[in-house]
């Protein structure tokens, strides 16, 4: 949409304003550094909330105002009652979740309604029944999109259990009705399996998220992960931005995410897409989602659940499609239509997004929290980060071990591959450990290379993890203290 | 370009090696920081040179090797033999020659080409064409370009110049022959003003450039500077990346960038991209260059001059194409097709450079230099740096005062205007002054987001300098150095 008017009338006038003012961020870390920055776009007011360990976090100060909600580390952030009162007490109009911590907790949104706070996501009752993973199965089964075979609804008891794996064949995956997140799953590989796991999985779905009721899906081996972004406004209008591939995980838990996917051919990408805007359709929902599938060996596409908030890896989808996904939710939040229809939203080249965990892949991925004593955030063409870190911060222990994203861009998936080495290469990360050097190793397996890799690539490689921490002699680290000694006079 | 095998070779192993191994660095700061990161991903070695001054510059760190050229700050990067036998010495089989320094220097792509080091860039014949004005216009006016009314190729003497200036209408532009970057420029707005710069125009050029030819050319008054990126190869094959607005200038030195220009049709962007693409064949020209335009108030375009070489903001086209134009020169020089025709070049959004000096605007933008106590780099959607800085070190007070480029895209240009002010505001240099508080008011001014502005328009508005520096109560600064000495346990 090129400018091509000349006259002195400045453009900014002809846009109205947003209704939304003022947004508290219900979150800490990246997200929230990235939704403080998206209100900066937009000429919206952000409130931060923090713990006290968190004083010195950084979307503490990138908010425009901060609040201290208490000395634990994570009663605050897992309080919906004290946090909207603190958004009505400070005058926000809107609360934006972030992922994690109650991003997909229905009394947030609910109690936000009740209280005039405009919730940033679907309503209390979309996130209840997608929360629900086998209403969540239904309303994919009415949409017409396909689901694994599975039980229908909830299991009665172990017996019921035991009949409908015979009838759908083993290996089965047993799951908490109200799991997510890659908790309260548990693969059976015969019935013995399934005897011996049926009680566990009801006792870890009660204590994680206080229901009992578990269900039955035929287990995919080794399908890959393909997820869809939608967005969905107040007016009816729905559009997906095409399709994430997820498949590089170790244990459930996402490392590093492809848009698109190098796996799908054109057919399947508009294909999968489309299932995933039924989905959304299907249960009216409003602002950003996305629909998970697993797609199986023979080209099969399985609704696998729906997540009611913005994602990790949303970043992938905004480098693509160069559509501001974050902002978008807001502004959906304030009522606005879509700016765009499906035929409006192209992609170009290919994005990677390397979830960088203060852990050490060399110990079992055991966290490595600590003070980061230089930073250097990875800069040239095609090179994004969204990091909640900087030189001299501390990570506090008690969180998520992801510090930053790193996201690279490239035209086409070969020159994504070299971009991605060199920006792994260049970002610089002193004091802790981190999953960089391992990500390295992944970057240049020729399978990952080939694009052919499905949810089982981490566990059949276990040697990735024998690498060696070799520095140059001349190591960026060594001649920056160096530098740093020599200009302070040391 | 989707990659929809799924097939178990690896792709890289159909795609053939470079014939360029290893490239000499002839530059230093940020663009030579931008040529190692290439290198990198193109699987190339690099080598940086470096003066005792840059020791601990960031290119020094960034190559795969470093080699100090002496004491002098200057000379070593001035010195055409002496680079190129370090190159012979390296075992490098090319040399980048970066901007500035010696990188329009015709006899060091002499020297390469005896020494049998490739130059990446055009051939000496070239250079020494365009970098003659008088010549450059000839070969414009061959390629049937129009270029403005002025004198046939040099001025004897005063007496011609007058009489020259006389035919064409005051006011004219004094031109140095050899000049270029502003310099042996001069003004004239009737006869008494050029009879006074005559001599001196000469002198200048001179001392400058070694060369005392002068020409005449009509002046436009307020012009609009657009100039179109060019790539050519070995093969015949020219295309352009459409055109950059650069409008926004003090005394000739560009400040901000855009790309495409919000101030012109589609048609004009078609029109003036052919026009360079017809310079550029017709010169026979290889590898990167800009084809500059003056644009009248009347919809005119006039060729002004060919830069030989990458340009500081080649960095925004870039992000409208996602073409890497650095990666392409060296691929270029190693003899290879360009991948793309003209028709498979696409644009998307707008994109804006703001070249981060280290100079203070409120004190006559004098350089600023000294030790960076802090930079915090700005993150996330739709943004990027190329900055030659870190924290800790010391700004040399020898060079050019640019010392980070802010890259900032979106999809339309209200959205570009949103974003580039946050991330000016997300971009924290602390112990120096520089130019970013200068931008923010350049980015509010109604006209500049109008899209209304020509290269008179810094000039015309010296009120924007009348910025207060306001740090929010509970600054960045204040809080990163209250974290460090808490965590420090200080």
């Amino acid at each position: 949409m090129p400018v091509t008017s000349t006259s002195s009338q400045p453009q900014s006038s002809s846009k109205p304003k947003l209704s939304i003012k003022k947004v508290l961020i219900a979150n800490r870390g990246e997200i929230a550094v990235r939704v403080a920055r998206a209100c900066r776009e937009l000429g919206v007011r952000s409130v931060a909330i923090y713990s006290e360990a968190d004083r010195y976090a950084l979307h503490v100060k990138k908010a425009d105002e901060s609040h201290c909600l208490g000395s634990d580390p994570l009663q605050g952030y897992l309080s919906p009652h004290q946090i909207v009162n603190l958004a009505v007490e400070t005058g926000c109009d809107a609360l934006h979740p972030g992922y994690g911590f109650l991003s997909e907790n229905a009394e947030l949104a609910e109690i936000c309604a009740q209280r005039g706070v405009k919730f940033i996501g679907p309503s209390a009752d979309v996130i209840r029944q997608m929360g629900d993973k086998t209403e969540a199965r239904n309303s994919a089964k009415r949409a017409s999109v396909p689901v694994t075979p599975g039980s229908e609804g909830n299991l009665r008891d172990l017996e019921h259990a035991v009949e409908v794996a015979a009838g759908i064949g083993y290996p089965v995956m047993l799951k908490a009705t109200s799991g997510g997140g890659g908790r309260g799953i548990r693969r059976c590989n015969d019935e013995k399996d399934l005897r011996s796991n049926y009680q566990r999985v009801i006792s870890e779905a009660t204590k994680a998220f206080g229901r009992a009721e578990v269900f039955l899906e035929k287990c995919i081996v080794d399908p890959r992960h393909i997820e869809v972004q939608v967005l969905a406004d107040a007016h009816g209008g729905v559009v997906h931005l095409y399709e994430r591939d997820c498949s590089i995980q170790r244990r459930n838990q996402k490392l590093i995410e492809l848009a698109p996917s190098p796996q799908l051919t054109n057919e399947q990408r508009h294909y999968v897409g489309e299932l995933a805007v039924k989905v959304a359709r299907e249960v009216g929902y409003e602002n950003a989602g996305t629909v998970e599938f697993l797609l199986d060996h023979d080209g099969s596409f399985y609704f696998m659940e729906m997540n009611t908030r913005v994602q990790v890896e949303h970043t992938i989808t905004e480098q693509i499609t160069g559509i501001d996904i974050v902002k978008t939710q807001i502004r959906i939040a304030a009522g606005e239509p879509l700016p765009f229809l499906q035929a409006d939203i192209s992609y170009r080249g290919f994005a990677a997004q390397f979830r960088i965990n203060a852990e050490d892949p060399k110990n079992g991925f055991l966290p490595s929290f600590g003070r980061i004593s230089r930073y250097y955030s990875p800069g040239g063409p095609g090179v994004r980060t969204d990091a909640a870190i900087y030189t001299g911060y501390t990570i506090p222990p008690y969180y998520d071990s992801m510090c930053a994203k790193l996201i690279v861009w490239n035209l086409t998936w070969e020159d994504l591959l070299e971009r991605a080495e060199r920006a792994l290469e260049d970002m610089q990360i002193y004091g802790i450990r981190t999953t960089i050097p391992y990500y390295r190793e992944i970057l240049r397996h020729p399978q990952f290379r080939a694009g052919d890799f499905n949810t089982g690539f981490v566990e059949a490689h276990p040697e990735l993890i024998n690498y060696s921490i070799k520095r140059r002699p001349e190591s960026l680290a060594a001649a920056l203290a160096a530098a740093v000694a020599a200009q302070a006079g040391m």
